[in-house]
């Protein structure tokens, strides 16, 4: 820890290093800027004295994969993060430019300076201070950074399954959830999935001039609006048949465990900035966020956008949407049921086509498994404070996906703050939390060290 | 007309030159290029021979103005074009850049070509033909060209204001409007009014992380798509309280009458390439974009639209309005009710505004009055067919407010063609119908010439 302290300066310069590379996966422009990203960890990979570092080839993005490997008897640990970044529009909102790391009191302002490029220098420092302090780490490590988990990880199944063996691990962490506050550290032992899908409307061949055709043509704008507002009901339910039929039922007591840990409505609007909150009655908003599914609009666009008007029926519209699913909902079969809705909601007036992107499932884990006493003792350490024991609404397509592989638990242990804005313009990194939850890191490891790895053999 | 004819190479190369010139009205960035637009039109009407040219500044765009008044005891005609255009996007619809005017076989393609620089170019050609041909012209002509047409003509009425004795005049002259095909002349005889709105629907303070936040918080995209469905019935109508109060009635008559010159739903259908018609029953569809009035929605926008996926809940998303209306609809109160209707519409969970662009009243022309005979008569020469008298979906703003600032008939007498594109990627003109058209407007000078200026004196 006091190697992590002396070092604090050198871990800012290479989170502001890292934030400086656009590396947008979303964006095939900016692939080039991926690559760039995953070159300079497999540099930092090896200078913090991990083995066998190598930046793995896939069908799109790269990975980054380096471990260390050299206390037999000890368990493994494998940490997963992320390099790649959410785009980064509307470019006006932000204060300091995106990619420009920017320091304004107590915060480091950037794209990715949270999410997840703050939260795997932590990682970084952390193994640094085992290695470079101690000498050795306290386990075996392997690290493994993704360059698409904001695209839903579309290579890391191919990749895990051809390295099951090589990859064998105990525990599983990943640092990519949120803290419910400073100092007030949780892991995260739900996630959900998600289903991203991309809805067109297709009217007329072209754009047609709107006082000439206007009243007599349906406008692919206007039937887009009345399928995506056909979703939900007036109570904020979604009416696609079928959707609710897998959501699992929880009993009262499950609720109130929940309800003890969960921030309250007035936290959630508080930090949304909303007046009253919305969406199906008789579930509190956390837990319309975490045990209840969800179906948002990410994005929608068609005609003229620009100053002033044009006066136009636009020849198409399309909508981004996003749906997130809790257990026992299955991606494919929501999929289905979504597709022949829109598709029986879709008038004869004009044509509309489902494209899928992501299809991730939701997940929960086990909170009695000794990696959530391990990382409750770490927290206890590093933050002063023992965590909750949290549902996220989010999805990190990696978490299931290590689980099933590697038959190991995957412990969320986050270090983002509510207020960091991932996602948003002027994201942001708590650097005093930063510390403390490097610390925490540092003594993670010490903590799975003491487990034999029987204890945390695949189950 | 056989100056004309001689000098058809050098009526194309003008106008190509002035397709050339980006001049949108309604993007701030344009303004040089619209007023470079201006200064080159003045050069233009100098060289034909007009006399007192001058570029007119307003608050916006400029207004370029020319006259020859030399034939005491003559009727005047005014003829008005504007000389901005629409804006081009979606820039990747173009099969040439809109800019760069491109020939291909009997069509010139580019912004402009057709609305409203092709037939300001024919007013330009068949005015230089009697001064340069003749010597002279058969009436006092005066050419008003308006910059700012495509976004309302707001300096228009102050300009007719101050200038109004300067102006008088006995027959006003637009060719701004569609014919039913090639060599199948009309003069339309009404046009829809114009009211442009803009709803903006915000939410939370900034885009939120829709795994975070989905279902607990009220879309902004949703509810702008709630709002935009909201606005018409299943059956096309649209359900704003009092909406169709003062939508004038017509008689079975006026119905059939119109219905002869029309085109019929099968027509219409084939120009927009749509299967099936849309909007209000009981009405053809010709009937519902002129006698009825109409709401399209020509942009929407508001979260991610680029590729891939963005896992937001966008903080603010908007929608871009068009009303055409109808005598006697007002624009004032229509906006009206529709700022009520949306207002009342709104959920607590978000905040909407409305903001007004235009606002053109509708207006219907006396097709008893002699200057149409002259159209009529001056169609029968220069396009060997007497023109229909139709009613027309779209709007001309100067034309209401020449009509009442001069009190002189306004003759709409337009020689694009239903598939010229206006408005639309590809907008073409086709030059056949070009030469045709300056004959018809060499004719008519001459037609009205034969009217004693007290046979169309202001009523």
């Amino acid at each position: 820890m006091a190697h992590a302290r002396a070092h604090r300066g050198r871990t800012v310069r290479t989170l502001e290093e890292l934030i400086r590379i656009p590396s947008i996966s979303a964006q095939p422009a900016r692939a080039g800027d991926v690559r760039r990203c995953a070159g300079r960890l497999a540099e930092l990979l090896c200078r913090i004295g991990l083995e066998r570092v190598r930046v793995v080839e896939t069908a799109r993005h790269p990975l980054v994969y380096g471990e260390w490997c050299r206390r037999p008897g000890r368990p493994t640990v494998l940490v997963y993060g992320h390099y790649d970044v959410q785009p980064v529009d509307p470019l006006g909102a932000w204060r300091s430019p995106p990619f420009e790391p920017t320091r304004r009191g107590d915060h480091l302002y950037g794209r990715g300076a949270s999410d997840n490029k703050g939260q795997l220098c932590a990682h970084l420092a952390a193994i640094e201070a085992w290695l470079r302090g101690a000498g050795r780490l306290p386990v075996n490590l392997r690290f493994l950074l993704d360059g698409e988990e904001e695209i839903g990880s579309p290579s890391l199944p191919d990749f895990l399954r051809r390295g099951r063996e090589r990859l064998a691990s105990e525990v599983v962490i990943i640092s990519d959830t949120r803290m419910l506050g400073r100092g007030r550290p949780a892991v995260t032992v739900g996630l959900r999935g998600l289903l991203n899908l991309e809805l067109e409307v297709h009217g007329p061949w072209r754009d047609l001039h709107a006082g000439t055709f206007g009243g007599a043509v349906h406008n692919p704008l206007q039937a887009l609006s009345e399928l995506v507002a056909g979703l939900h009901d007036r109570d904020g339910r979604v009416v696609v048949p079928g959707f609710y039929d897998r959501v699992r039922r929880w009993s009262e007591r499950d609720r109130r465990v929940l309800a003890e840990a969960a921030p309250g409505d007035e936290a959630i609007l508080r930090q949304a900035r909303v007046a009253a909150g919305w969406g199906a009655r008789g579930w509190t908003l956390h837990e319309r966020t975490t045990l209840r599914p969800a179906l948002t609009v990410n994005g929608l666009g068609g005609g003229y956008q620009g100053p002033g008007s044009k006066s136009i029926i636009p020849a198409a519209a399309s909508a981004k949407l996003g749906v997130r699913l809790v257990p026992d909902q299955r991606p494919l079969e929501v999929e289905q049921l979504l597709r022949r809705h829109l598709m029986r909601a879709t008038p004869t007036t004009v044509q509309a086509t489902v494209r899928a992107g992501s299809r991730v499932p939701p997940v929960l884990f086990d909170t009695a498994h000794p990696a959530m006493e391990a990382a409750s003792a770490a927290c206890l350490r590093g933050f002063g404070a023992r965590p909750a024991f949290l549902r996220s609404g989010g999805t990190i397509p990696a978490a299931g996906m290590l689980r099933r592989a590697l038959g190991a638990p995957v412990v969320l242990l986050g270090l983002a703050l509510p207020d960091d804005g991932a996602h948003a313009p002027n994201e942001r990194l708590h650097l005093p939390t930063l510390w403390q939850g490097i610390n925490t890191l540092i003594w993670f490891l010490l903590e799975v060290a003491r487990l034999s790895p029987a204890t945390c053999a695949p189950r």
